[in-house]
């Protein structure tokens, strides 16, 4: 593979010292960063020079919770609480999916978080070899798991268990190890506890992490302790969840203590901030999770309660509600919403030593937005533009593991205009 | 002017009974609106036919509440508080300002609305002069007003108070219509009360409306209690300011005795929710002001405390945040905010009669959305995907009085790469 170099861009590297470098320039070869600094005065060793010219550059964004097939349901049910939302509108219909559904909406939404900069994201669903299959055509990175909804016969639980189990055995490491997996009970509130403790030994033989929803609303926690006695954190301490690397969806309601026990473990957040006030789950305590030193990202959950997988959107949330929220203007700065979009993303998936920052040795995944445009001027603060004036729509070019998959915003790995109308083909049976 | 036909669009009327038309056209002569309705079979009376294939038309959005001229200062100073940032950063730059970081500022967050889909604003500032000529050779259209701060010697607010009606005299109806003007005391915490009695009395003379910050803190609501025995809405009451047509900003900090005031004298509020959130100023108390009939509109304010004039990020906004902050997801579905940032937006200026909506004898004032991408997929809801899922940026063409002022997401009748070199040069000197 050649030698390419981006030179003359504004470099956010996200890197330990959070450095921007301004007519900056990053090397990438064998899909790997080679170089990361001042634009080289001689740049004859580079097979490949692409000037940006001031525009920004920075990690390909990591969106840590979502259901990519679900997105042939936005805007399907809009405006209801969760329960309903649930269990009247998205599982009767989730029930009627076949593996073309969730083909064709894992293409949209790669499409999406494609073209706003996402390059690498987390799935939890069923289906998942064509999930997988999307994400190694479309050439995105990806953290996938089976999704595991504990109702119905012993059988159905154990069939589950080993597809989830050997669609995370097969795929993880796979599409140039753009592809890892994690082991997956959907909820303490759809997986009884045996269930539950059955996942997690499958996790340690399998030496995979966990993903779960976990306290999305108050109702569910209140559930929690009637059938079990505990708030959802300790229940699943007590089933032994934390001892394997976690990763929890939401974490909105957690009292002061329960965070404790999450920093304690290390258990990782993805931190759903639109999907929670659109369906009116709450707002999760960030800057008191954050005080504990526990790692939150940043996930969009699905299109179906978002709308759109557009992660830039939640960027701007987390840097504005609890400003708002805690009369504090001091809370969740530009820098730090950035980071956790980015390195953070990166940490709550374990795949920080790869990916999260700009850093000679990691993957080149990274993005390129178009600046200059009247969002971006005058040219005070890139980090505070990009937060907050920018757009996922202004990303321009977005590369992973090297190769760009986005040209002038349009996906190149993905036929859009296809997956348009297949998406419409299969939901006008809706 | 030739008689021109929009067909085949998903038109969102805003109309009393909210239409959705599929398939629908919308016709234009001579700046007005001549026919919305399902398209046409015969076409031939039109000299021009456009057909948007079922792109989204619906009408420009109005924004009520900004300081253009600001826009230079976007991302200088984030994450402070609001007296501090006013205080320490706004005032002492804002006090070097000269006519020409009026007119460049000006223009740069035109085209940012208009390229966002605004085709109405209003602003408070001062060169206003420079604003309504930039808004007359932009094509925009405009409701504008000189604020008043009364600090400083009696000599100096008398100067103001010409200088500002002499401009609403000057400009009102000018542009072909397209500016209309307000008087507009800057706030009772900057204005004494018979400071605020000469402006009313003045606004009654001319027979225009008053546009005033109101409630934005609750540190000014209480030093308002401290210097005048009362809260801000009974302190205006008290001055007289009710009597004449009357729109305030922000309406932050209101109690329920205070939204009836505000109702009785049919107060219109410009809701500025994201700025609100970004100087941790508070939450509205929205879903209250709605109860009580009181007209509330969408506002920007700055791109200094926002940091973008999108009104679509608005629009969302005030859809999900109440949401979440009530626990309850039904309130401000998808439709009522559309209402909010077109039609309300109108009622907030008294241009009700003339824009906002899409009907016969309205100005043909509308915007065409590209919807033909992943975020407007599978083709469930168009109201629903315009505000949870859709974008400024995907805003395709604009018309303002009949005349296309953005085509394929380019301004037409500003010129960008000059108003973003003159920003630059400007800034470059803070």
């Amino acid at each position: 593979m050649s030698k390419k170099i981006m030179t003359n861009g504004t470099i956010m590297t996200m890197d330990a010292e959070n450095r921007l470098i301004k007519k900056g320039a990053i090397a990438f070869e064998d899909g790997q960063i080679t170089f990361v600094g001042e634009t080289p005065s001689d740049l004859s060793s580079y097979d490949e020079i692409i000037d940006v010219d001031g525009d920004y550059v920075l990690p390909g964004l990591v969106n840590t919770h979502g259901h990519a097939s679900m997105s042939l349901l936005r805007g399907y049910a809009d405006d209801l609480p969760l329960q309903q939302w649930l269990e009247e509108k998205m599982w009767p219909i989730e029930a009627t999916y076949t593996k073309d559904h969730a083909k064709w909406g894992t293409n949209l939404s790669i499409i999406e978080m494609l073209r706003t900069g996402t390059t690498t994201f987390v799935d939890m669903y069923d289906n998942m070899d064509e999930v997988a299959m999307a994400v190694d055509a479309a050439g995105i990175r990806a953290r996938l798991c089976r999704g595991m909804i504990g109702f119905g016969s012993e059988e159905l639980r154990q069939s589950k268990l080993e597809e989830a189990s050997s669609f995370a055995r097969n795929w993880n490491n796979q599409a140039n190890g753009r592809i890892t997996t994690m082991m997956s009970p959907h909820s303490p509130y759809t997986c009884a506890p045996d269930f539950i403790e059955k996942i997690v030994s499958k996790a340690v033989e399998l030496n995979l992490p966990i993903h779960i929803h976990m306290s999305e609303t108050q109702s569910e926690v209140e559930l929690n302790v009637r059938e079990y006695g505990e708030r959802p954190v300790k229940h699943l301490e007590k089933l032994g969840m934390f001892e394997q690397p976690t990763l929890v969806a939401h974490a909105v309601h957690v009292e002061d203590w329960e965070m404790d026990i999450l920093a304690k473990y290390d258990v990782k957040v993805s931190n759903n901030i639109i999907s929670n006030l659109k369906l009116a789950s709450g707002i999760a305590p960030l800057p008191a999770l954050l005080s504990k030193g526990i790692t939150v990202s940043l996930g969009t959950d699905s299109s179906a309660s978002n709308n759109n997988l557009d992660l830039f959107e939640e960027l701007k949330q987390v840097a504005m509600l609890y400003k708002g929220v805690h009369n504090d203007a001091t809370l969740i700065p530009a820098e730090k919403a950035l980071q956790m979009a980015t390195i953070h993303g990166a940490e709550a998936i374990w795949l920080d030593d790869q990916i999260g920052s700009l850093e000679v040795g990691k993957q080149a995944d990274f993005i390129v937005m178009n600046t200059k445009q009247a969002f971006y001027q005058p040219a005070h603060n890139p980090i505070s533009h990009l937060v907050y004036s920018g757009s996922g729509r202004d990303v321009k070019d977005v590369y992973v593991q090297g190769k760009q998959v986005v040209k002038n915003g349009e996906c190149v790995t993905v036929d859009e205009e296809r997956v348009i109308f297949e998406v419409n083909r299969l939901s006008q049976k809706f």
